[in-house]
């Protein structure tokens, strides 16, 4: 068994202490280590600050064998990495010929000239090693040192992500003999985090040494994650074992595995079935066709939907009766249906969701308090609708309305 | 002027570590933390060990006034913030009446028995003051030790915005003495960050000190923002001033302040007019509309949308000439226009937006290649679209369309 690699990830930038940018470069980065086998030992975001942003290098490189970078690589006077690295390695600035090459193509590639600013971003300090920045103009920078890894990238995120891809993972797997980890994610929908832990109850009490089970709960779902750590072979045939009772023991809440969503699962099912979808969104404003549309090939089996925001909308887009909506109002039971039976219709397909609700602040009365959502479904030979009660916070309530069309959607065809 | 306060976070779970969790709760609580003048010196992620969590809570209380714990706190085993906090000071557990009455009451509410695991969310280390937490199990907890205070929150991010809220930032203000930092913060659209700071050069040459100019670049727009740290009378003069210059600087490129978002500015500028909106999505898919329907109250301006993802939508349910598209293809001047004239028509409103293009990663050609988006506007007295070339990203290229489908209409009314 070889020794355990560990990183920490270093995050630069005012920006992310005062919280105007959320740091998801960590979480990235994190997830892409933990798959090659090295385990992220902590993320620490510090400020611009020349002497915090030593300290923190200084303390991280102690404590494990890499030590990954991101942000204040830019232009402009706030970005101050470059100092620091010449600080923490006793070296100078220089100009680096790849680089400028680099910097050079890029602008040419857009018809532009390099400003006096952007040939700044080829000098580096002296000694490390260059990473080509194919989709920016900051150089991502290798340098090593007793053993030890230090990769300083820019904190733009698909930069960083380039750089990562192409240059950074391939050279730590071969600069270290990488351990086993092993993470395996049960996703599940329909059960909240202590009922769960009740039923595993004795699952958990069972579990050998090198195993892990962890809750992850987030709005609409709780992830069930299996970590495993020791030696391959035998940690591949214990996790197998336990995966199967672990999906034996949830199956009824299960729907998928790792970083699956639903509308990834569900339009791979409605691919398998050969199925068309269209949706019709009220409250949920366009979150569903967002969701589905971020899957890239989606319009194979998308349709498209009408967003029927306004009363008159859902009559004149959608042939709503407007005898239905002042009868039983706009959220209710009849009226989903009618939207989810005339969207089906009008663009054709087979199968629909539609939704209709009170996201809130405003718009709730005793009845229909905020977070009620009417979601109706439509598949060949069933129309159905469902009421779910979701609480008072307007993005939580858009994001699990628009999960839960696809998870009813995805349940009816099972 | 009173002494700087400073401040560190600690959010704690292996799955902000191996990426399966973003940790958007640091960014929030920075953001409230510096409006009220606290500093937050540094943000650390840490495992659910507890020897980890022990030794980064000792070496920030060190550094800072304030520590600001989350996670860990759930009813399953791999929650271990408690007993760290025990191991901290030197206590034990015991059942809190307060916290038991919270936690019988929200299952109460929800027509539900307290479990065994859920009793033991009452448990708390001996000596700490209890936060009641309504909209969760896990109750808050304060501890102050030599004047420096440690409060721990669940990592359920909408539990621990209603503790931050009622709870913590109110005694956080009285119990400090807090200092004066003012961030203003101004938003650009249309330049790239370098050619801004070209544009920049003198008036950050100028610069007094105690005041900070930052440039946070983010697909589709950069932030601008200064950060006064000082004497509040004369602090808050000079940046009245600076800001005046600066506005007048990027007058071209300003379209809002600090926290603002494009759908909001829009959406306030549209009621002040009067004038109601409808959009038509190809590859955006349902983003314009969940951008539109994010802002509450947005159904007095905004009608509804269709997606029409598939070829034969756009004729179906928004009459696009099908020889229109065979001609010129979905993704021309010629459909988009005719989407965005159509759907302003069949939604009655007096705007209307629409996008037609290659979101990629398919789909591209020599003459359109992915990223290749026409954006249709349409206003009052006028129609228009324009080309944008967005790159190869898929979910960015959606984003940016989406919301320079906004600014368009933005320009264009002014």
């Amino acid at each position: 068994m070889s020794k355990q690699v560990s990183a920490e990830i270093i995050t630069i930038g005012d920006e992310l202490l005062i919280g105007q940018v959320v740091d998801t470069n960590s979480a990235w980065i994190g997830n892409q280590l933990s798959q090659i086998g090295i385990q992220v030992h902590q993320i620490t975001s510090v400020s611009d600050e020349i002497g915090h942003m030593l300290a923190s290098l200084k303390s991280a490189i102690e404590r494990v064998d890499i030590v990954l970078i991101t942000g204040g690589l830019g232009p402009t006077r706030d970005d101050k990495t470059k100092d620091m690295l010449c600080s923490f390695f006793n070296v100078g600035l220089e100009m680096n010929v790849q680089a400028y090459t680099d910097v050079e193509a890029y602008f040419r590639k857009r018809g532009r000239e390099v400003s006096e600013l952007n040939k700044k971003q080829a000098e580096v300090p002296m000694g490390c090693m260059i990473l080509s920045n194919k989709v920016g103009t900051a150089p991502g920078m290798w340098f090593e040192q007793d053993g030890k890894v230090i990769v300083s990238m820019p904190g733009v995120p698909h930069e960083m992500k380039f750089l990562m891809e192409q240059e950074v993972l391939g050279r730590l797997k071969s600069h270290f003999q990488t351990p086993f980890i092993l993470h395996r994610t049960l996703l599940t929908h329909g059960i909240g985090e202590s009922v769960l832990a009740e039923l595993l109850d004795d699952f958990e009490n069972d579990l050998p040494a090198g195993i892990q089970l962890a809750y992850l709960p987030s709005p609409g779902l709780v992830k069930l994650r299996l970590t495993a750590k020791g030696e391959e072979r035998q940690m591949k045939t214990t996790m197998e074992e336990l995966e199967n009772r672990l999906v034996s023991l949830v199956k009824d809440y299960l729907f998928g595995y790792d970083n699956q969503d639903i509308q990834t699962i569900l339009g791979s099912r409605l691919k398998e079935l050969g199925l068309t979808l269209a949706t019709a969104e009220s409250c949920t404003g366009g979150m569903i066709g967002h969701l589905i549309t971020s899957v890239p090939g989606s319009s194979a089996w998308y349709a498209g939907s009408t967003i029927t925001y306004s009363y008159e909308s859902k009559t004149r887009v959608l042939g709503v009766p407007a005898e239905l909506i002042q009868k039983h109002g706009a959220v209710s039971e009849e009226v989903v249906l009618s939207m989810v039976r005339n969207v089906r219709e009008k663009l054709g397909t087979d199968c629909a969701v539609a939704t209709s609700g009170v996201a809130g602040p405003g718009g709730g009365t005793a009845e229909k308090p905020v977070g009620t959502v009417w979601v109706g479904v439509a598949l060949p030979g069933r129309v159905f609708a469902k009421k779910l009660q979701l609480g008072d916070n307007r993005l939580i309530t858009i994001r699990v309305a628009s999960e839960s069309a696809l998870h009813l959607l995805r349940k009816a065809l099972e």
